[in-house]
């Protein structure tokens, strides 16, 4: 284990409470106090991290996402609904802007399942919109989901549908997680740009 | 203040506790026991929620982001710039990667401060697609700078610079965060469509 630490840059404590919270499956013990890991331990270790550090997934989150990629009768398409459903915050909540989110979702000819948690936070996000006085329709969102289609299609089609041994749906849960992190520090500096370009002062009330 | 929770669907308990924490200003004295909330408190309120709830901030970030909003020497890209480091998750960290973001930001034409902590996320981003194998260079990113800049343009741009006042602020800061909720959701949501055109079922490996 101090090796897989080593690999790793995971401390032991830390991966002896992996190993206990479930996380990490046992080695393959080869004598007393010895046991053999493999690459699919650092494989493992690395998701863990990458969903606990870039995700903010919880530790019971994450077991049930490992779970979903250790069980081979959940296809791909339901381990994904499982890290969609972690890493979402926002619980189900009677929303008036829902059918809102349904229409628009309907004129982008996404199909989209009816518990999907992120329906609810987008029609959360009209709702406030709407609290602090912005007169917006639904479709204030469409230039929104026309930049963001293509990258999502990319990310998922990133594993050919004939290949997905665990270690490609490990990537592609990841991968999701990563890539959304990444988008969300690039918004942020494009922000800070054009921010810089406009209101290095605060201008005086008219 | 029994008013005001029923116009911001706030308990009074939770107004109170915004008041103690310094995130609420103090009503207008009318009579013992008695103070007047203005709109201004109302739209305080729901910044507040939106910065707690969407943007996931704890309780004293939020304070440094309406301290910088209630600033008046604090120009209105000092104050996003405030609300960027109060979202922001990862801390500063030695991270090999910091020097090929710089390149990419070079190559954008982003200016960017040395210090904003998106530089750093997208860093460990870039760092963690590595470890999991992935043989990728920083330029795996331009598409998703270039899907999310018109959007930060556009957002950054909302408010007309010659009438910055507190109000426009805000709406400002809590769009930020509302938007960057929208974008998180629809991208999820578009996963989801190409997940289920792709992976209903698990392949065999081949």
């Amino acid at each position: 284990m101090s090796a897989l630490s080593r690999a790793s840059g995971v401390s032991v404590a830390t991966l002896k409470y992996y190993r206990r919270a479930g996380l990490l499956p046992p080695g393959t013990t080869t004598a007393r106090n010895q046991a053999e890991y493999s690459d699919r331990h650092l494989r493992r270790i690395r998701l863990v991290r990458a969903l606990q550090e870039l995700g903010g997934l919880r530790i019971e989150a994450i077991r049930e996402v490992v779970g979903a990629i250790d069980d081979e009768q959940c296809s791909l398409h339901e381990v994904l609904g499982v890290a969609q459903q972690a890493i979402s915050s926002v619980g189900p909540a009677k929303c008036p802007e829902l059918a809102e989110v349904d229409d628009l979702l309907r004129q982008l000819g996404w199909g989209v399942s009816p518990g999907a948690p992120a329906r609810h936070e987008l029609a959360r996000a009209l709702g406030i919109l709407r609290d602090l006085g912005s007169d917006v329709t639904v479709d204030v969102f469409l230039p929104y989901a026309h930049a963001v289609e293509p990258l999502a299609e990319q990310e998922v089609g990133g594993v050919p549908a004939d290949g997905a041994t665990d270690e490609a749906v490990e990537y592609l849960v990841v991968g999701t997680v990563v890539y959304g992190a990444a988008l969300a520090a690039l918004r942020r500096l494009a922000h800070e740009h054009h921010s810089a370009q406009r209101y290095r002062r605060r201008a005086e009330p008219s």
